[in-house]
């Protein structure tokens, strides 16, 4: 048993969001949810795993894509109820097939967000129909 | 009205959480949550305003410790249900008077989380008891 992991703080649902970032570059890629359990799996095999509010289940990070993110450490913050991981990201985070989530920014006097990320794959071809 | 704040999506509470990073360093400050009207407050000011749901208010980001977060950009993740502000921080983020709220990080094999971050204030200087 990892003692650290009772100091951290769960939502009224069992959650904690966790902020992931490129451990090389900084650059903030994805924020999903966490459940202990998830937690504990994510700090045992040093690969993330989250917590699926619509699926209701636990879930490698990658196991459609190959994408996965190898754990390179975990903070938490002052309250203990948001977590910030950094991550070797293999290809790349985003299921839209960006590097990160945060592909999307927001424009003074503009009507429409800007798409500034980068494009790195082809949705359509990584997670195929079945 | 700013249209773009129409496509990001509130939850339940009708928050959405708000992760905070160091335009110019990449270091994650700390995440909170914001609802609609804090969004549009940090819009138009270019500072960050939150929604304390332990107070059930918003506030400004500093305005009891002059910390303020000058706002950079605003990005939005995939499913547009979190925000990413880069911003120029002025003094330090953390109410307990470090410069990122993750200054505590997990340790492999050991009992508790280690202090990492630096401390740049006194918060009991700052925060004074009135």
């Amino acid at each position: 048993m990892d003692a650290q992991l009772d100091n951290v703080k769960f939502d009224a649902n069992g959650l904690i969001p966790a902020i992931v970032q490129d451990h090389a570059t900084g650059e903030v890629l994805m924020m999903a949810w966490m459940n202990r359990d998830s937690l504990a799996k994510t700090v045992e095999t040093r690969k993330t795993h989250f917590f699926s509010r619509s699926r209701n289940k636990l879930w490698l990070k990658g196991e459609s894509s190959g994408h996965v993110q190898n754990v390179k450490s975990i903070a938490t913050d002052c309250d203990q109820d948001v977590l910030l991981i950094k991550v070797e990201q293999i290809g790349a985070a985003c299921h839209d097939g960006y590097y990160s989530c945060f592909y999307r920014q927001h424009q003074a006097n503009q009507g429409d967000w800007k798409i500034v990320g980068k494009k790195i794959f082809d949705p359509e071809s990584v997670y195929q129909k079945k």
